[in-house]
């Protein structure tokens, strides 16, 4: 009897990022241009290069048609998202970008036409994160893959980083849950909405196939008094908040309560028409570029005068994530974020 | 009628990436961080970050199984290739690699086993190198693909570039022309090869499965006084040679000489036996993971002491690739060197 092989999607992507990085302790770093904080940073989706007074970060982010690039979206915005992703990942260290190399693999049946849509959607991003292209490369491929990998300045003392979230901390977003779930699901489910205002789908759309990266206020935030740890949400908000957790050196845990979740009246709209659950779009499906910020409680009023942040809950000692539904009750909450193998 | 639409087919590699960069000129470098250099640097496939004395060095490289993995490539292999053909493209430069991370797209039915390879090879490779591994992301993809992007370090004036070659320089290469195509075309052509002895076709095709990255000579290059410019050649040593010439602020021709060029003798054998030019095999077709370098004419015999360099020529003011054949009759050669997409 052929014994059956375990495939990767047993593992999920986290623990195969996990499997490959892990065996890299046998190789030792350059201590000039690795300091602790380089080494945690590893499960923080980003290498930082202490260079003295600042860090250069880099991130890198492969995007890849089949997974990433729903049918709708043209090539323009196939250009923009693989800038968008990687600034994301600077943004949510309070990292300036310095410049992003973008490596291309084009099917051959590609044309010009279709090739020029995508450098012109990575200019029009490149323009609006203040981010020049850097280096390029191309290669033939099956299908469409864009690989990017960006560069960023940050000052060492001020770096935000996914661990260092404490108990008490207020827990907050920087924008709309869902409305990226939504659009997918509207894509998706075409014949459920054909009776919506085409105006209205349009815009809830826009959230999925032209995601924003919140590099002003990650940039603001790191300039800011009181933010002990911040992340990016796009696998998913209940996802990051496990990773936030995995990666603090204290036991921690999350409260938080359901009626201070910023999710938009359409992604309820959406989720009941499909007879679905809404927090699973919003807490769940990811896609949403927002960042997930902890602040020391006393600073929190203050930096919320600055920028504009949604409080959802509070950092516990608990070890769990609960969540305060409407009615007052306390559930406990699963990390089942999306993610790509599962 | 309709319009025949122009496929990127037409445009080759090198076109695209420039179309790709020459739109980036719309975004100003920060200036602190960016040289002339680190914008000439652009056609190297690298970036240059100013960084003082020194400049870190970024590159980047796709391999897609389709266009870069033959059938018989094992994945242990797969995983030392991603990471030999970032550390070249560092050692081209005479940087010394600080870091690389890995971006995989992964088949869904890929097997953790498989996966394990993979990993196995590019730490493999990274512990070759000496080059930690300082990030990754995993992806689900159609087909197999690996992304690395190296980070480097190099003095910055002493940093190796395409351009810098002088009439009069005398060209070489860093070792043997034509075994990775001879491998390849073993790999290809099987059933032509089946009286030959095993372990000289195995030998022959461990050039293609598992190249070798200049980097020792790449560091001792930088460390020696005339060298001009360096480039690898896993592109083809007649595209690379254009290149050069392309990038060089004078007008510069290369006159090469077929009795020095360093192809071995199996590399003949498999070229005769396929009815092939070797030639071909030798000059275009890639893969070879050597450097091509230009030094100073006085310079040279002491380098040579040091390092293991093949004169193959000289630097003209021609503007062309000349090659003066074993007849002593020069030839003009075009620079049809092995470009994806062609």
């Amino acid at each position: 009897m052929p014994s059956k092989k375990k495939n990767i999607t047993e593992l999920g992507e986290k623990k195969l990022i996990k499997r490959l990085l892990k065996r890299s302790q046998t190789i030792p770093f350059n201590p000039t241009f690795f300091d602790e904080k380089s080494l945690q940073s590893l499960s923080d989706d980003a290498a930082l290069v202490d260079l003295g007074d600042s860090y250069l970060v880099v991130t890198t982010d492969l995007l890849l048609r089949s997974a990433h690039f729903p049918v709708e979206m043209n090539y323009q915005q196939m250009g923009e998202k693989i800038v968008t992703v990687n600034v994301s990942d600077l943004a949510a260290m309070g990292a300036k970008p310095l410049g992003i190399t973008i490596a291309l693999g084009l099917p051959s049946d590609l044309s010009i036409n279709q090739f020029d849509h995508i450098v012109e959607g990575i200019i029009i991003a490149c323009q609006k994160y203040d981010t020049p292209l850097i280096g390029g490369d191309t290669n033939e491929s099956t299908e469409l893959t864009l690989s990017g990998t960006c560069l960023g300045l940050v000052d060492k003392d001020k770096v935000l980083m996914r661990s260092g979230a404490q108990e008490g901390d207020v827990i907050a977003v920087t924008g709309p849950l869902g409305l990226a779930a939504a659009g997918f699901e509207i894509l998706l489910n075409k014949s459920f909405f054909k009776n919506w205002d085409d105006s209205l789908k349009e815009n809830i759309i826009k959230n999925s196939l032209e995601p924003v990266a919140q590099l002003e206020k990650g940039l603001k935030l790191i300039k800011s008094p009181g933010v002990t740890s911040a992340t990016d949400i796009s696998d998913g908000l209940l996802s990051e908040i496990g990773e936030m957790m995995d990666s603090s050196p204290s036991k921690v845990g999350v409260k938080i309560f359901e009626e201070l979740l910023p999710i938009p009246e359409e992604v309820y709209q959406v989720a009941e028409n499909l007879d679905k659950n809404v927090l699973e779009l919003a807490l769940a499906y990811g896609e949403d570029f927002e960042l997930l910020v902890t602040i020391e409680k006393d600073k929190f009023l203050e930096l919320q005068d600055k920028i504009d942040l949604q409080k959802i809950g509070y950092i516990t000692s608990s070890g769990q994530i609960q969540m305060v539904n409407k009615e007052g009750k306390t559930k406990i909450l699963r990390e089942k974020g999306y993610e790509h193998f599962k």
